[in-house]
């Protein structure tokens, strides 16, 4: 039990717009419970309103572009799938009443084969899946019913309007109490993403000139590390979110059919980088040491490169969350280019130094590195202009 | 339309399962409509029969494993819903009809609320979501139609006959017509991204000395990182075919409750992996030459070693496939082990040789790289023990 309490109390802290969601989730409910409730309602919908239910149920997400984009998947599958049901229907009560179970029959594993299959293509998997599976539901719940009873017109009617009741609450209570905006949360996983390379920049600078105490330095690593895996991992939820942003209508700062895509850029560019920095993550704990004739000033020059860097990262992060272009021509960044020239030009000229490998190949990864923030920079003003 | 034909072609080619899964829906979905056909089968269900179309086009998923998962997810949570809601109902009915609706409501609001918040503990998200879905759904259903009907436990009964109905012939039909098993795929997608790897680093071997030609070259580049890519984004797919294979039963060469999660591991340190080797890629294009006054040694040395390595991933792919123990010991990562010392030697003793610092680099992320294969095989080789 404590530790049951414990997990929730973990939840909580993560995001605690989780207990705001399942209070909406109740509320909206409760709202379309209404119509079992009240007399006068339950009079004119009957056990239809079983449909308004369900429906909350189902397409009630955590964000508000998933919740609208269900809602519009199911009503514009039921709507489809309800008209080409009654279309199938009546072709097949022509040849008369005998042929028409089989004739029905037929048409709906044709038709759920078909809807299957098309399930598999990589876009309809991305946005429609669910508006697929409702289609293939309704069209059968809807010609197979129409076998046996004659009201199937009133029925289907029936369905979609409670359907719609059930949708239209979900969406309002989503939109209107205590909004999650997919859309924001992607802009702000990016820019987080990015910071978090920022401060692993940085802290290793601290560490390869050794400023840090050595107790610190093993608490961070862990720290750092596990933050450059979270960014590794990032790649799936940033695909979803960007795909439910594009659900959403205009919200604080960004407009409809803002160019979510730029994001998932800068995240696939912000992950090569981090792939990058976990490959300098190794040399974290060897504790290099440059060769003793240099006197320490390849070890500082490395240092330094890698705080501006990670300053740079960090001034980038700063500039996709308060969506201001990057200072342009970005000071930081220009710092940076003039340093990447100093440094390559150093170690070209001083072949002695190379005589470690360790920091040769830190040199260039940095070197690397120095060149992703540039790219993330470039597709970043992309996205501002 | 043409376009369309070839999409639909690409995806039949990619896994031609496909084409038999939509068939099995649609089988599947003919036998439960049975229920609606026959008029024996339909005096006994009536119109509950739609639970078991309803149960079949939502459990009936494309591997087994996820089949089942949803079958037992549904059927547990229906039956534990319908028994709390038949609960609850008693209880409300107990001060009086007035009151009724009023509690009834209560307790619909307090179990979305507390059920809507659990879904978000990692533990129920990554396995049991469904089944919580289900459990608040059939929950809010069964307690709010009874305020209106009175055969309320009879109709529950017929709602788990029926939903047994569907979901046996789902996970029936999913079992013995060609089935799909979730943890062979996961079986081979592991193995065949560790073979990417391997084919990776050969491409890499003979590229850095030179055999293969140009034209072949940039053609391979490009296919070897996307493969490359594919690998560092198989995060996700992996994590979801470990769960669905955790619900399946024994088949083929794997036992129920198979060591799944050690997939995963294996799979961890393949990503990581194809990190550094991603790294790696980075240089395939410089054209990198050593020092002049090598001869060529060095630049012969770090193929050897990069080959080796290929060949040494190459040999687990085969292991994991084949589910043999990896050769123990391997003697293909054994003289990895060997070649690596004589690597970091000769790269320490020739100093001279490291005036070009991408060829120190190269060096040092094959090191990395060999390091990398030997936790693959020791994690392969506790798989197999």
């Amino acid at each position: 039990m404590a530790k049951f309490t414990r997990h929730v109390e973990k939840i909580v802290q993560e995001d605690p717009r989780r207990v705001i969601h399942s209070l909406k989730v109740g509320f909206a409910l409760t709202l379309v419970s209404l119509l079992y409730y009240l007399q006068p309602l339950y009079k004119s919908f009957g056990i239809s309103a079983m449909w308004a239910i369900i429906t909350v149920l189902l397409v009630f997400e955590f964000s508000a572009g998933a919740t609208i984009g269900k809602c519009l998947n199911r009503g514009l599958a039921t709507l489809v799938a309800s008209a080409l049901a009654l279309g199938a229907l009546h072709l097949a009560s022509i040849p008369g009443k005998h042929v028409e179970p089989i004739l029905i029959g037929m048409f709906v594993f044709v038709q759920a084969v078909a809807s299957t299959f098309i399930r598999f293509l990589p876009k309809v998997k991305a946005s429609y899946d669910y508006g697929m599976l409702i289609f293939i539901l309704t069209f059968c719940l809807v010609s197979i019913s129409g076998i046996r009873t004659n009201e199937i017109f009133e029925l289907a009617c029936m369905r979609i309007l409670t359907i719609f009741i059930g949708g239209s609450t979900s969406v309002i209570v989503s939109i209107l109490v205590y909004p999650v905006w997919a859309g924001e949360d992607l802009h702000k996983l990016v820019a987080q993403n990015i910071e978090k390379l920022g401060k692993f920049l940085e802290a290793f600078a601290d560490e390869f000139s050794n400023k840090s105490s050595s107790v610190a330095e093993s608490q961070n690593d862990g720290l750092f590390l596990s933050g450059l895996n979270s960014v590794l991992d990032s790649k799936n939820n940033e695909e979803t979110l960007a795909n439910f942003a594009s659900w959403e209508p205009r919200h604080g700062q960004f407009a409809y059919r803002y160019p979510w895509k730029q994001y998932l850029k800068i995240g696939n560019l912000t992950r090569q980088c981090a792939c990058r920095l976990e490959a300098l993550g190794g040399y974290l704990n060897s504790k290099i040491q440059a060769p003793e004739e240099t006197n320490g000033t390849i070890q500082e020059a490395l240092s330094e490169m890698s705080s501006e860097s990670g300053k740079a990262l960090k001034q980038l992060a700063r500039a996709i969350e308060t969506m201001t272009r990057p200072l342009s021509p970005n000071l930081r960044v220009e710092n940076l280019k003039i340093e990447l020239k100093n440094q390559k030009s150093l170690l070209k000229s001083n072949g002695y130094l190379l005589q470690a490998i360790p920091v040769a190949v830190v040199a260039s990864l940095l070197i690397d590195i120095a060149i992703c923030v540039e790219n993330i920079e470039e597709a970043i003003n992309e996205l501002a202009s």
